[in-house]
């Protein structure tokens, strides 16, 4: 080989030497692809060297726990400054790795509960963030400029020859292992088994380079399930504007949801109040949405035709079994997730996302950074944006258009729903609604260039709290946005700063919508509007199919 | 299995009755996987239905052609009402569906060369159209609402067990497949060839339902090969003002490229004017492009860091084979493509879209539709829109969005740099810019409830021409963004008729760059600047290894 060829495959030399190291130092411990657990570390010591980007996966559900404690427990002195690639940052090994200076940068998407932890390596200096990234556009970067030379992935099941099962929580595993494996990286899987057969293929043997059997199953959080006793009658009363007002309005059929109980308290009035008004069929007919427990009403009901999930939920995997004609399943009756191409689907094929925040300001903006906490956003930015290459039309998108756009000289154009649902003081009294977002004080603190914005106001098109509608679409100048926004933040300083004339002037051209302008009766909003109370209400509703986990087994 | 139960799996009980009957016509015909050429017909007559959604895999470059035909050969007494998903309608099969009467619905999102056809069968009432996509959109769709039945799909190679190798060209198919196969769908295959072992697997066999070998290899078609011999000199100025007034000065780093001639012209200034400005490592390292020969020169110089494709191009197999580093290649040596997460990563990951059109109009809205040609978008719509979701900062992103602020009380946010390059003059004379798109028209004869627009004016941020650079996101009212347009329509009806003091205004300010204004000396804007005057410079250029089709082949 000629010294100019040489230097076009120092990536593919790089990998040959990486895998001869493995093979010398493990030897015995090495059976074709197969690494014994207790060699996990000289494994990891052999195939990674010092400012490689690794890829740790794990979501918020999913983690592969067994790989990221063994990169924490690494020798500093052999590995350091690793650049770590993670769509959440989640556990405390995550953090440990920075803290033992194994690694020093760091581009992620979300990291709630780390998030005050990351938040204190960074300004000890021990922690350099690249970026936050939403989801979808971190898995972007793996192609582009952030592409992984190490990843380690987790897999439920892996046969001997390296082929991976990873069933229901398939998750963020395809887009991580397709940016390295053909970049001529190295990919190492945890599994929770080594079988003779797999009941399907996820992941391609040809992809991966080491599996590992992991002492126990990889870690796992059932995040996405809301005990539906914890809806209050404020949220009753907002999920009943959100589909008087919103779904109803904009004939809303595909759609995400956040995971708050505010959304839940949407999915549990579909097959009651929703069938009350004959919306069954008329809308939320097709999800991009992990599989909530609190949807097990609607699915019932024949509300609900498909769903798409960007991962699972734990207990629900029987259900979704049931349920093949709504779920996407695989031959073997498991589920196939999928983030990267449930987050496409989510910002491109969903009419609206309704979701909820933590600060609001006067021109809508909206972040869930606040002081002392660097949270990330995970895929709100992705699927709370108006997904401007759209170009396929439906009944909502084309009335969100058109309202945008009535009486200005534009290009007609359609425009995604995005609605944020968030009640004027949240948890401890904080006001929801702020003249100025935290998010201005962190960017400060961390050095960022722009403020960490979740969804920015110009995407937002509806706030929802419990005094009512604001439909920002409506809205032709600056001023009377800011009164829109007013105008429903109730008894928080920003409400009741409120132009009242103006408001009222808002009120009565239809832009800020109460409940009664709604035609609702607000003493119908009751829990008892709630297709399940409790959580054994939805095991019932599930016909014993949903298995809740320990936690949630309140009965 | 009780009646509820069977309610919830009809898709897999209809899979399964699919399957049944399959094996019962072909009986001999089918060897495991393998079904006989010859029985094609007969399998396809047996798995579907009619008013099936049935995705047939073609984009611009690789044609399932020989289930494409096989389509179109059915009875369509047996077979009608077909509602066909495909990108591209590219053959005349894919359009005998339609005339013969088996299909009568169509979503898509490209037909370049089958416009004019596409639009008659509109007008007379034999193809219904969906809607027209970008490609992320349209394979989003096909998780939401759009899930194909029956996808008929092409890989160059598959084992016996069905393990598909869909190598240099892979693009749409992991989407489709994925789609099809975890809803309980049927997925066809043909390939080129049946082997006992391949390269590598690129689609599991657990996702595929039958193979089949088509008598012939799949049609396959250069579409990303432009002969330098063909580059104007006009158009070697155009991309010394794109190289100075746009790359250098947003210092963009990553970016897409359209199919053109004039973004061609900037692929081959790169190793001499953009050299020559010491712009080597600042600009245009990281690329979501398919393998364009025009790119040979700048990587042999070590501008390019990285490419990820939608799709390869024909004759640049070995030449990316031995440049593994630029290039995504899988372990056998062959380039990985895939256009769902190349558009994704064109989307989220890249700094710049520039590409050409067809018409632009005064708001800068662009299109490539004209009268009696439904042509459709393809990528562009994707990549040529503000990616709203994005949160990572970079240079190029941060210097857009200030402009567009500057002044303004807005949310600092970053903004994509959307480029529209084109000659004021297009063939025959026709003016790139006009009053009203033909757009407007179509939208009228076909129905269509807004006009197909390609790139809107709100997303492009600048201009070029022969005549200068307007840069959009500097205008401060539609007054200014209309004259800044006129400023660079040089001598068409829309250029003559601008507001010359204003124009005069605009280039004072910066709004409108001409050659001179950027110290470009026209002089030097000659042929000789490309770094490759002809294809056969080009294979020069690669060392011998890139292997033109034969009609490109002029020397």
């Amino acid at each position: 080989m000629g010294a100019r060829e040489h230097a076009w495959n120092r990536q593919q030399g790089n990998r040959a030497d990486r895998l001869a190291r493995a093979h010398s130092v493990l030897a015995g411990g090495l059976s074709g692809k197969v690494c014994e657990a207790g060699r996990i570390a000289d494994l990891l010591h052999a195939v990674l060297e010092p400012g490689d980007r690794v890829c740790l996966e794990g979501n918020n559900q999913k983690q592969a726990d067994f790989l990221g404690k063994a990169l924490a427990g690494l020798d500093p002195a052999r590995i350091n400054q690793l650049h770590m690639l993670q769509s959440v940052i989640a556990l405390p090994e995550h953090l440990d790795v920075f803290e033992r200076g194994i690694a020093s940068r760091l581009d992620f998407s979300f990291s709630g509960p780390q998030a005050g932890r990351l938040a204190r390596l960074v300004a000890s200096g021990k922690l350099n963030i690249g970026a936050i990234h939403t989801y979808l556009e971190l898995f972007s970067r793996y192609f582009i400029d952030l592409t992984p030379r190490v990843s380690l992935i987790v897999a439920e099941a892996a046969d001997r020859a390296g082929n991976l099962y990873t069933g229901p929580n398939t998750e963020d595993t395809p887009a991580i292992v397709e940016a390295t494996a053909f970049k001529s990286g190295i990919v190492i899987a945890q599994v929770n088994r080594i079988d003779d057969t797999l009941p399907r293929v996820d992941i391609p043997a040809s992809w991966v380079d080491f599996v590992v059997q992991s002492p126990s199953p990889y870690y796992i959080e059932p995040l996405f399930t809301r005990d539906p006793a914890q809806i209050s009658e404020i949220q009753v009363l907002m999920a009943m504007m959100a589909i008087k007002g919103i779904y109803a309005e904009y004939e809303v059929e595909r759609l995400n949801h956040g995971i708050g109980f505010d959304t839940a308290a949407i999915e549990l009035l579909l097959p009651t109040y929703a069938q009350s008004l004959g919306l069954k069929g008329k809308i939320a007919r097709h999800w991009a949405l992990n599989p909530h427990p609190a949807l097990i009403p609607a699915i019932e009901a024949g509300f609900v035709e498909s769903v798409h999930s960007f991962g699972s939920e734990l207990g629900m995997e029987e259900y979704i079994r049931a349920r093949p004609d709504v779920f996407f399943v695989g031959p073997d009756g498991s589920m196939r997730s999928n983030r990267a191409l449930c987050q496409a689907a989510g910002h491109y094929a969903c009419d609206m996302f309704i979701g909820s925040t933590l600060q609001i300001d006067l021109q809508g903006n909206s972040s869930t950074a606040t002081l002392g906490r660097v949270a990330g956003f995970g895929g709100a930015p992705n699927m709370g944006a108006d997904a401007r290459g759209r170009r396929h039309v439906s009944p909502a998108w084309l009335k969100a258009g058109r309202q945008a756009r009535e009486g200005r000289n534009l290009m007609p154009r359609g425009q995604k729903l995005v609605v944020q649902m968030v009640e004027t003081f949240r948890e401890h009294m904080q006001p929801a609604f702020v003249d100025r977002l935290d998010a201005w004080q962190l960017a400060e603190q961390a050095g960022m260039e722009i403020p960490p914005v979740m969804i920015y106001g110009e995407d937002v098109t509806h706030i929802l709290t419990e005094e009512g509608i604001a439909n920002l679409l409506l809205c032709r100048s600056d001023e009377e946005r800011e009164q829109a926004i007013r105008g429903v933040a109730g008894y928080t300083a920003v409400g009741l700063a409120r132009d009242k004339r103006m408001v009222e002037n808002l009120r009565d051209r239809g832009i800020i919508r109460r409940a009664e302008d709604l035609g609702i009766d607000k003493r119908l909003a009751t829990r008892d509007l709630l297709a399940a109370k409790n959580m054994k209400d939805l095991v019932r509703a599930s016909g014993g199919l949903y298995d809740p986990p320990k936690r949630f087994r309140n009965w």
